[in-house]
This record gives structure tokens, C-alpha cells and sequence, in this order.
């Protein structure tokens, strides 16, 4: 495994790899865990060449988030992009992918309302702009992205898809323990009482989905059988529960297309997220 | 010559292009002029296969401006393009190339208020939004455009530089009649009085360079020696005359780099403009 630093070497190395069949690009913010190498092992599948980029974007952080205390373990994350098969391991400089002023900027107008999105103003305005620096320094064919930040693929699904970028988003499914509840870092931070409850969100959502692929007859039905599942299976509080179109993130106007049931829950030290993307045709409607 | 306006089929015949040594693009909004012939000679020149575009791009004209009476004439211009060199004639459709609601804008915050870009509002942000898409469409090694509107190809620099294109911009210096003046569709509507006046824009952007060169003192001195070169040669209004970086478009704060003297003159039935780039180095400076 190779890693740059610089944007000129990275051009350059990856000039000379054109002829590859296809490049796979994982951009993360680092401190790996299971969800990041199962991204890349679905790049190294599919592609000759797989580049991961590791860069804590500032432009993603509002004011008062964690920009300063976002946990960085470079030696660590190295060790694991090389098992994990990554030939090329970017970390770009702030000082040359943030470099002079910005005379153009790019900001999200759609889907960043709803789900997480509603409490970090501009977050994903920086998501889309360092993912438009990396796509044209990278310039892969493919970008590997993980379902449990479900909103964040339909933002960046949207972008490629608005602007024409050559790429393709492959999303990666979530990953799960045993039993169904969806891998996290702060899952640790659940009491016993709280992680043996914690499976009630994956369900909620599998309830979800067998309620709309049966014909409910609306959102709010689907809403509340997901509240009421969750509230009568844990101790963990609402946050919130959405039922959205996807990756356009608007309101259900009918059943067709794909649909993504989202949720958050807030626990004594931990907040979880889940969602579930359902693809509904009008004609399976009442099956 | 190929002509397609459908983006897939676009896409297929220029990945089986992709060998070529290079692929330079010419984007228009047709009625096309010697102006856009002498960057197709230059891509011609310089790239395997030369791709222009032909697309009044809605979004880069402001409410009450000409779109609806742009003038069109894609016949003509295809016979130009054709006797000019081009290989692919890229004729996007709005439906297509703006399929949707776009979920992300691009916005222009620099070097927009000054120069022309000062009547138009918003005008840069339809630039750079079709530009943004037509690059990725097209993913040209090298873009080429005419010097004549400066302060676009300042805007594009930038976006290209800030964002990473993977793509070179060309600028091609304007072309110009025999005693200077530059060349425009518009020159037709001058009266002869005026059209024998009219080189006096070039010469007096001549003196500026000459003055710059030899150690001017500061920005308004040469706005000054423009404006009364101008005012003293021809009954044309002057709009504006301004002394910028380049391409930054910012004030001048000492002469070094590039550096950009750009007017605007008002006649009875035309409004030409014209510029000069001029190179300083500190080094230069009282020479």
C-alpha cells in the first residue's frame, strides 16, 4: 500500500494506472472500523485498483461540532487499510485541498432537511464539496458508500446524478451484528439492559417494510407502527421516524419507487441510527 | 462530423474514443463566429478528437434578458463546425441535461461584481452549472476559450483550480481586424464614424500595458490615461474601465502576476468590449 499526501503524486501514480480496469474509492474520515473495510472489500471485488482517501473535512462541521475531538488514529487506520487490501491510501492536506479562498461554492438544496440533516445546518453543503475535490482528483469509477449514513448516499446519489459526474455510487448494505442491530462504534456506550433491547430498531423497520410491501395506506401508519414497536420494546427515546422517498428524501406521495424508513434513538450515552430502503412497485401493491 | 444530442449515446462513442491522445472541447452557444473558429483551429491543433457544444444554456441569462430572442441558426453552424474541424457536434437538450429538480446549486462569490458581471447577477452561476455538467459529460483534456470574455474564463480558471477538473483551460486571444479592433458580431452596427473611431479601445489598452510595464503608480493612474485616451478618441460613453488580478479579479495591490485592464464602451447601437492581460513581475517593475 502506497500513501500520498500530495494531489500532484497521487495524479501521477494514478496516470499511470489508467489502464486498470477500474478504480474503487472509499472516502472516509478515518478511525476504520468494521462498516469502512467492508466497503473496501466490496471495492477490491470489483475493481483493480482501490484507493481510500482519509481526510476530517473541516467544511462538514458546523460551529460547536466536533471538529477538534473527531477521534484520528493514522497509525492504526493504516495498518487496517493495508489488510483490507487498499492500494492507495490518500490523505490530502488542508492547506492544498482547501488552498486560497473558494470563489465557487456548492450548496445542498434537497433532502437535507429530514433525518439527521435537520440539526447539522450546512453539513452536507462540506460533504458535497470535498466529494467534488476528491471524484476529480480521484477520478474513480466507482465509489463505495455505507447504507447506515443513508442520507448522505442520496445527497451524494443526487449530486452524481444532477451534475453528470462519471462515477458510479455503489452502496454498501449496513452491517449487523447477530442479531440485527446495525455495528457502531458507540454501541458500547449501551447498558446491558439497553444493547439486549437495542435489536427492536432493526425490527420495527423489518415490520416496516412488510407493512408498506402489504399496502398500508400511508405514512403515518407506517410511523406509527415503527414508534409503537420501538416504544414498547426499549427504553430508548424517539428521536425521530421518517418515511421519505429515495434518494429524492421527500414525502411519500405514493408507493412506487424506493422508499426509505429512517430512525434515531436516543439512549442514556448513545444515539442509533437505522433505516431501511424498500423498493415498491405500484403493481406489487396489495399483493 | 458526428452530431448527438443524447448524452448516452455521447458518452459510448467517447469512451471508444479513449485512446485518442486527447480530446479538446469547444463550448458555444452557436451562431457561431470566426471568435469560436479560431478555438476550434486551436484544439484542432492540439487534440485527437474535437469535441464542440452547441446550447443556449437558459440558466446563464437573468430575468428580461435575450434568451428567448438569442439568435439560433443551427444549420449554419453546423456546416462552420464541420469545415472547421470539429468531430462531434454536442447538441444537449434541456430536458435532459437539466432533468429534474437539481438538489444541488453552484454559486459564484468571487470576481462576479465587477467588469460586466456587474449588470448581470446570477450569470456566472448558469456558467459554472453547465460547465460543471458539460465537463463531466465530455471529460476533456483540454477546454478552449476566448479571451474576449475574460472574465468568464477568469470564473471557469477558478472553478477549475478549486475544484480540481481534471481538464486544462485554453485561453485563445481574441481576434482582431487589421487596425486592432476586436473582432464581435456587433461591430456591424456601428456607424462608419464610429467604426473608424472604434480602435482607440486597443490602443488605449495599449498604453496601459506600456504604462503598467514601466512602473505606473497605481490603478487609477491607468484607469485615467485609458478614460482620457478613450474620451479624447471617440464619442463612445464610457461604461466601465477597470484595472484587476487576474484571474482573481480583485483590486490590484501591487503589480505582480497577472494583471487585467478591461473596458466597456457604449455606442449609439452597439456596446463593445475589449481587455488586455498583461504579466508583471516585481522584477520588471521601473525597467
Amino acid at each position: 500500500m502506497r500513501c500520498i499526501e500530495n494531489i500532484r503524486e497521487l495524479t501521477e501514480v494514478l496516470k499511470n494506472n489508467k489502464k486498470s480496469s477500474g478504480i474503487g474509492f472509499v472516502p472516509t474520515m478515518g478511525y476504520l472500523h468494521e462498516g469502512h473495510l467492508s466497503l473496501v472489500k466490496k471495492a477490491r471485488e470489483e475493481n483493480d485498483l482501490v484507493v481510500m482517501s482519509i481526510y476530517v473535512n473541516p467544511t462538514q462541521f458546523g460551529p460547536g461540532e466536533d471538529f477538534d475531538r473527531y477521534p484520528r488514529d493514522l497509525k492504526r487506520d493504516r495498518a487496517l487499510a493495508e489488510e483490507a487490501g487498499v492500494d492507495i491510501l490518500f490523505l490530502p492536506r488542508t492547506e492544498e485541498i482547501y488552498a486560497g479562498t473558494t470563489s465557487v461554492t456548492l450548496h445542498v438544496t434537497e433532502g437535507v432537511d429530514v433525518m439527521c440533516g435537520k440539526r447539522r445546518p450546512g453539513h452536507f453543503d462540506g460533504v458535497v464539496t470535498i466529494l467534488t475535490k476528491l471524484f476529480h482528483i480521484v477520478q474513480p469509477d466507482s465509489v463505495y458508500m455505507g447504507l447506515k449514513d443513508a442520507q448522505q448516499v442520496a445527497v451524494v446519489e443526487r449530486l452524481v446524478n444532477d451534475y453528470f459526474f462519471p462515477v458510479t455510487i455503489v452502496r454498501v448494505p449496513t452491517m449487523r451484528e447477530s442479531d440485527g442491530l446495525a455495528k457502531s462504534s458507540r454501541n458500547v456506550y449501551l447498558s446491558p439492559k439497553e444493547r439486549e433491547e437495542a435489536p427492536v430498531l432493526q425490527h420495527s423497520l423489518q415490520l416496516a417494510r412488510k407493512a408498506i410491501q402489504e399496502g398500508a395506506d400511508s405514512s403515518e401508519e407506517v410511523m406509527l407502527l415503527v414508534r409503537e414497536t420501538i416504544e414498547s420494546g426499549t427504553s430508548g427515546i424517539i428521536d425521530y421516524i421518517e418515511v421519505l422517498s429515495y434518494p429524492g428524501l421527500c414525502p411519500v406521495e405514493e408507493w412506487d419507487g424506493e422508499i426509505i424508513v429512517a430512525l434515531a434513538v436516543q439512549y442514556e450515552r448513545a444515539r442509533l441510527i437505522d433505516n431501511m430502503i424498500i423498493t415498491v412497485s405500484k403493481e406489487d401493491k396489495h399483493v
